[in-house]
């Protein structure tokens, strides 16, 4: 059974994430999401998030783009693990802005497991398959 | 008919644009795609691009990533339109390793046309269908 | 007489602020200074940040690097008026790591008017300078 | 004597450099000025540049900005050594417009030897040194 126990991280927008078209840049919002992700694997390890041999890699991402964020206001992303397969991750990440009041943008994100040194993907570590169950509940598999 | 006239932009990898997991950040690759679809604007235009009331805004993105990037290298980003729509544009960039000679990675790309001052989508723009009309083909409607 | 009204910014390190040295690209710490003069424009004029015909643009900056600061982390800016010039502004931001409990960067910045309309600096605006003196006190002439 | 053999790279301006003041925002400049001393390095050691346990680490950098760079430009950055002390480095980057035909920034940078696995400082180690020497000519020190 899942935990619904996603994470959830805020962050300011900054003035300098804005483009020449006066809203923040495309890039910004994936920035965000990835930190929500590394927040995710900081949590299920209950510590310093550290790169081994075996590194998460992002397989494929993509952004719905819904409303346009501006300097200022405050970005609450929320992330949360829509699939576990055996050999990658399916998260979700929506982005809400807390001046508009409403979801400005939703990701999703596959991720792998890659293996750094021989540069070659593996089958998800053991390690990170417990810390998921755990972190998420069994039903993901 | 269509006459394959996409655009092809050359970029240096910079050393900056790793992370700490020290290959390229999956967000440049969206600023690189960002840049070759500026092109693409200006080489339609035959000048700079500029941005009047109605400007064209990311409504999605996706991108496939297939090997990883590193410093020092140099990446080539061939734009081409896939689909001409009455009220949104579909592109797909591919980005090509010239150190690998290899494609690293794959990203579609859907924009709209958005008037800045009412904050809200419109049609493209007629100037915007004739341009992609000349440098496409009418093949694309 | 200076209300020492000082400018504090507390902002998240990101995991991907970190360069392929794995700490914090030198960049990053101008843009958390930015993000603080931001803020105190934002503060002068008790409300939203516009940029006008005359925009302050930076002249010339400097960082002493002290430290370096890595992701997890919360980083505090305080930025102080230092000097008010008929023509410039000059500011010192001061980069707390509250990991670490010390200062990490200090860097000065020199501010100057700039008409973006006719491409050429300007004396500082009269309402700048009373927002300054409003804010810092007199004793910044 | 000095060589005179300063390290020069072109890079284009990106559209994305631009923040919302619509001009390059102040911390890509400073990305620039770090891409040619990269290149410095890897120059030095013709060859791939790579991290040991003795990095090179940014002490202090200040940059003059003497006109705003807009997309598009092409940007030329020569980096010189003007002084090789026992235990840093002093570089002057010079940023060049195409476009205004004019130089838009000049920026300093001092440099000093860091172990990353101690979290010290060094003295300059005696590769680096040579390296220099062979490259810059002896009469930096």
């Amino acid at each position: 059974m899942k935990n619904n126990s996603y994470v959830t991280l805020e962050l300011p927008v900054q003035w300098g994430d804005m483009d020449a078209a006066q809203h923040v840049n495309n890039t910004v919002y994936l920035r965000w999401v990835e930190s929500a992700r590394i927040k995710m694997f900081q949590k299920m390890q209950e510590g310093k998030f550290e790169f081994g041999k075996i590194v998460p890699i992002l397989a494929w991402q993509e952004c719905k783009y819904i409303f346009p964020v501006t300097f200022p206001d405050q970005v609450v992303i929320t992330l949360d693990v829509i699939e576990l397969m055996k050999d990658r991750i399916l998260c979700e990440g929506k982005i809400h802005s807390k001046k508009h009041e409403r979801t400005v943008a939703i990701s999703k994100t596959l991720l792998m497991a890659f293996n750094s040194e021989e540069s070659k993907k593996e089958p998800l570590p053991e390690a990170w398959q417990k810390s998921f169950t755990d972190f998420y509940g069994s039903s993901l598999f």
